[in-house]
C-alpha cells in the first residue's frame, strides 16, 4: 500500500479499543499520535478510561482536537474464551467500539485485544456480507521482492473446498487494494505442488479454482515458494496460516537474535559493527514484524481489524494504517461487487447454514 | 549430537543411494568424502552406475578402499508417484540400497532421491517397527540456543490422538540421541495454549500425553515458540509439520538474501563488509540450512535416512551424519524399550489395521 493512496477519510473517524492488548492503553495513543502526524485530517473516537485517556492526550493538543472519547472502564481479558466473553462484554471498549462501526458512527475499528472475542463481537455485531460462508482473518507478509497476503491466518481450524475458493476471492479483492496488483496470483498452500498431494478438500479446492477463467491462479504452491515473492495471496485454512504465519515471526525473531549475538561476540565484531551499524539498521528494520501489524476480519460487513496483543505505538500505526487503506479503497463494496460476478456468491439463507459460531 | 559421540559402527557400512537427488552422484560421493576425513574407518556401500563412481573416486585412493560398488544404473524419478514407483522399481538404487539394510549387509541408507518413493519402499522392505502404527519423518530445526526436534514432516498427511501419541515417544527418542537430552521436553504444536483451541485429535493426543508421567509434558505450543528453544520434541501431524519446516527454510533463505542485499546496497554498506566480513560469515554458516540436512523415517525396523533433494556434498554430509548416530545409539533398540516400558505399544495385529498404504 503505497503511501500516496492512503488519505484520511473526510467523513469518519476510525474507533480504536483503547483497553484492548498488553500495551493499552499507551500504545493505542502513541500509534494515534503517528497516524496523527501522517494524516493530519484523520479523525479518531477512543473507547476506554476517559480520565485516563485526557491525561494521555494533555501533551498532544494538536490530536485531541481529532479525537473523542467515549467512556468504558469495561475490557476483555486476554485469556477469556469468547463465548464467556460474548454472554459478559457487551458493555466492554472492544464491543461498544464495533457498534460504533455498525450505526455508522466509526468507519473501522481496531483493537489490540483477545482475538477470538473480537472475532466473535465482530461476527454478532457487524454480520458477514450477503453471501459469504465465513469470515477469515487476512495479513501481510514480507517477500524476497516485497509484500503477499495469506488467509486464514486463524479463525476456522478446518475449510472445505468452497470456504477455500471464497478465501481465494477475498484475498484476492485484499491484495487488490494492500498490494496494488492488478490480477494478483493466487496459490493455494500445500506440501507439494503436484496434484496428488494433500487433503482431499485441497484437491476439489484446485479444481474449484482452475476452472475461474479470470483468475491468476498458480496451482499448489509450498510454504518455501512464500518468502520467494512469486505469490501475490496465499490461500489455506486457518490452523495451517496460523502455524505459517508464527513460524515466520519466530524464525524472523531467532535470526533478528542471532544477528544481534554475532556482532557482540568478540572485541573485532563489536568493532566491525561500529563500522556497520546502519547498515545492520536497515537490515532489521526490513525484517521488522511491527511494519506488518493489522490483520483483517475479511466477509464481515464492516472493517474489523486485529493488531498483534504485543503492539507498541509504531506497530500499532501500522493497524491503523491497514483499516484506513481498506476504508478508502472500499474494500467491502469492491469485495462484493467481484465475488457477485464471479458467481461464488451463495445465496443467504445457504451462506447461514455454513457460518459455524466461533463462541 | 556432538561429534565425539561419533564413530564409524566396526561391523557395517552405510548403503549410499547414487541415483537420488538432484546432484547424484557428485553430491553423494563429496559427502561421502567429508565423512571419510572424518571418519576414516567409516565403510560405505554404494549403489550406481559403476563406472561413473570409479571414476569419481579414482582420485581418493583413501575413500575407495573404503568402498563397495553395486552396479545399478535405474534411478527413480523425481516426479514418480510412489505407486509406480512400487510397480517399476525394484532393480532401482534405492530399493536395493534399502533391501542391503534389510539383509543385513549395511546399517543404514542415505538417499536424497523422491521422498515419497523412498518412504513407500522403505515401509514394504524394512517394514514398520512391531507395535508403530505410523511410521514418521524427524528431523532438526535450529533454535536460539541449539536445535530441537520435530515431527511428522510429511509422512501422514493426518494423523489421530493416538498416532500423535506415539510420535511424541519416537521424537522423545529421537532426540535423546541427536539432543543428548535426558528427558527432552515435548510439545505438541497448536494454535494456542489454552485447552479450548485447536483441533479435536490434539485434545484428545493432549490427555493421553498428560496422564504419562514420564513425560516431560508441556502441552500445546506454538509456531513462535519453537525458535525460542524450549521445547525439545515439537509433535504435529505430517501437513503441518511440513508447511512449518518449510516456513522455516523460506524465511531462512529471505533473510540470508537481505543480509545480502543489505550489505551491497552502497558504497558505504560494501566498505563495511569489508570489516565485518567475518562476523557475517559466522552468521550466515549459523542459519546455514545444510547443517540440518538428513531426516529419518522413524519407526521403521532399519535406519532409513532422507537427504533434501537439493543437497550439496556438505547437505549431503549431515545427513550420514545422522545415520551414522542413529546406528551407533542403536536407536530402534532403545526406542522399542522405552515403548514397550510405556505401554504405548499396539499389538502387531491391530497395529497392521492402522498402517495407511503410502503408495
Amino acid at each position: 500500500m503505497s503511501n500516496d493512496s492512503l488519505h484520511a477519510s473526510a467523513s469518519l473517524p476510525i474507533a480504536l479499543d483503547c483497553l484492548g492488548g498488553d500495551n493499552a492503553p499507551f500504545c493505542v495513543i502513541e500509534g494515534a499520535l503517528l497516524a496523527h502526524k501522517r494524516y493530519p485530517d484523520l479523525r479518531f473516537v477512543l473507547f476506554g478510561p476517559k480520565d485516563a485517556l485526557e491525561k494521555l492526550l494533555s501533551k498532544h493538543e494538536s490530536l485531541r482536537a481529532q479525537c473523542d472519547i467515549e467512556h468504558c472502564d469495561q475490557g476483555i481479558a486476554a485469556d477469556e474464551k469468547p463465548s464467556q466473553a460474548v454472554r459478559k462484554g457487551r458493555a466492554s471498549s472492544m464491543w461498544r467500539a464495533i457498534e460504533a462501526v455498525r450505526d455508522g458512527r466509526a468507519s473501522a475499528i481496531i483493537s489490540a485485544g483477545n482475538t477470538g472475542a473480537l472475532m466473535a463481537f465482530s461476527k454478532l455485531i457487524l454480520k458477514t456480507l450477503p453471501g459469504i460462508y465465513r469470515p477469515a482473518i487476512v495479513g501481510r507478509m514480507p517477500t524476497s521482492n516485497g509484500e503477499c497476503v495469506m488467509l486464514d491466518l486463524g479463525a476456522n481450524v478446518e475449510c472445505d473446498a468452497q470456504t477455500l475458493q471464497q478465501f481465494a476471492f477475498m484475498g484476492s479483492a485484499f491484495a487488490r487494494v494492500v498490494l496494488e496488483k492488478e490480477n494478483p496470483s493466487v496459490g493455494l498452500l500445500n506440501i507439494g505442488s503436484e496434484m496428488s498431494k494433500g487433503k482431499e478438500e485441497l484437491k476439489e479446492a484446485y479444481q474449484l479454482l482452475d476452472a475461474e477463467k479470470s483468475f491468476n491462479f498458480l496451482g499448489f504452491v509450498e510454504a518455501h515458494d512464500i518468502g520467494h515473492g512469486r505469490i501475490d495471496v496465499v490461500v489455506t485454512d486457518g490452523f495451517t496460516g496460523n502455524v505459517a504465519l508464527k513460524m515466520l515471526e519466530g524464525t524472523a525473531s531467532m535470526i533478528r537474535s542471532f544477528i544481534k549475538e554475532s556482532f557482540m561476540s568478540s572485541l573485532w565484531s563489536k568493532l566491525s559493527y561500529i563500522v556497520a551499524k546502519g547498515t545492520i539498521a536497515k537490515l532489521r528494520k526490513r525484517v521488522d514484524p511491527r511494519k506488518y501489524n493489522g490483520a483483517m476480519f475479511i466477509g464481515l460487513n464492516g472493517i474489523s481489524i486485529k493488531s498483534h496483543g504485543s503492539a507498541d505505538g509504531y506497530s500499532f500505526y501500522h493497524a491503523i494504517k491497514v483499516g484506513l487503506g481498506m476504508v478508502n479503497n472500499n474494500l467491502n463494496a469492491r469485495l462484493l461487487a467481484e465475488l457477485d460476478a464471479s458467481g461464488a456468491l451463495l445465496d443467504a439463507a445457504d451462506a447461514e447454514d455454513k457460518v459455524v459460531e466461533l463462541a
